[in-house]
């Protein structure tokens, strides 16, 4: 399945992807949020949509999408986790992964603008594999972690590299901002991916193509990454998992470059769809 | 206004503090959530006393006392806010405030027990000041900022050190696990406490004393604080912002102290309360 949300910021409806085409599915009854997933949503509205596809109505192409999944309790992200993007920022591979948080009030849909803080001189990019979890998630095996995969979405890690790296704090400084969480379009299921391991990843910016990597080259794979993390805290259901950027961010360009207001990123990774912000200013409409 | 939440974990129901007695104000209708805060619930529970107070059930001594509030969108946290604290850790006191994030799953009730997570050789105990927000708070001005405060509760800002600075992430790694934010007894809203800047704050371990402050030493102050983390993400209502520990805590001590199975925490700051957690191993009963 391809679960999709739809309609004004924080007031979004389900729906699905059918044949490449949006449907509402707010006749399910429910939002895709941590309680849906708890309750093995994903199972009722396959059955749902068995009992009613062909009823449910189309939506319009002007729609606009949100994040494919409602707000998570957390977003969690690994860093480092390609060895071509830790040279390029001059890291070495971490031996084990590097966590850190978004601030959830980051999250927005996937053609959402990407507003550039105020003060911000260092607004990068950063195309990513994201996953959802399923079900709550505690010291898990990893030959047992894909039982906890609900399913994978697009992710545009954007990050305020001053922020993140010389504002004597976390990285989560930089990381959080409004809007630097677009997420989607669709959340897929397992089954609609096959293999994760051999994913194309890319991202433009104005049409030039800034990243194009593989998820062939992850470090630290996703089962292993489930089981990393659940040692140190329990997923919940609805959690996401952003799991590392290829080479190609403008912090590792000589000399670096950074977005500016005007800018179009689009990126996408392979069964995953497409997503584009606009960069905007901070307080430009 | 003293809030308190009380029932089993994830079951709630929101109650008062009234002449040191705890009553249940389920009848109140909300929860003291997001949404609680953003449509000035904290007035409208002031009014709800004003018309009931004397009609409210009161709550039996032996009921577990949840957070304060449900949990939050985030919770943020700055490190080394104390020069003392700064200093025992070796690190210099920072020019701006350290930023890092625990994971909402630690969140738990004021005196329920201290879990040391698998494989942890380094829990440790940090007694804080926290604030609840009490609005949507985007780059807000250090003069307005007390507009956006809900109240104040007591934190321990449990931490795993190897996790937190031994394991190649950021702090988050060993700020989140399970259980390592107790937050409570109580949330007080401001005119409970009168002057913040002269509170004292303190943390014994089975009845020794190892922390004993006062934020009159905070290097950041809370209006300061409030306006700082809104420039880099927006704070939603019920968000918690931890303000940092003073001097005392175990990986300070010369040798290190950490806690184990059977150790008793209990904390306090004045006007906020007490809180006490017994320490567990994982999986201990």
């Amino acid at each position: 399945m391809k679960l999709i949300r739809y309609g004004q910021p924080g007031q979004e409806k389900p729906g699905v992807i059918l044949h490449d085409q949006h449907y509402d599915a707010s006749a399910f009854g429910q939002d895709y949020n941590e309680a849906f997933f708890a309750t093995d949503g994903l199972t009722r509205l396959a059955q749902f949509l068995k009992e009613n596809e062909g009823k449910l109505p189309q939506i319009g192409a002007g729609e606009r999408l949100g994040p494919p999944v409602a707000r998570p309790s957390k977003l969690l992200c690994i860093g480092l986790n390609y060895a071509d993007h830790a040279r390029e920022t001059g890291a070495t591979p971490p031996p084990e992964p590097v966590l850190f948080m978004k601030s959830t009030t980051a999250y927005v849909g996937p053609n959402d603008d990407l507003v550039i803080p105020r003060n911000s001189v260092k607004t990068d990019w950063e195309v990513e594999l994201a996953v959802v979890i399923g079900k709550r998630a505690s010291y898990v095996e990893e030959a047992d972690a894909h039982e906890y995969i609900a399913g994978y979405a697009l992710h545009n890690d954007v990050s305020e590299r001053e922020f993140q790296l010389e504002r004597h704090g976390t990285w989560d400084k930089g990381k959080g901002c409004d809007t630097f969480a677009p997420i989607g379009p669709f959340m897929a299921t397992p089954e609609e991916l096959g293999d994760i391991d051999n994913l194309r990843l890319w991202l433009s910016v104005n049409g030039q193509m800034m990243q194009d990597g593989t998820t062939a080259n992850l470090i630290f794979k996703i089962p292993f990454l489930i089981s990393y993390l659940s040692q140190f805290m329990t997923l919940l259901p609805g959690d996401i998992i952003s799991t590392g950027t290829p080479a190609g961010v403008g912090l590792g360009m000589k000399p670096p470059v950074y977005l500016k207001p005007g800018d179009v990123v689009e990126l996408g990774i392979t069964g995953l769809g497409t997503s584009r912000q606009t960069v905007k200013a901070y307080g430009q409409n």
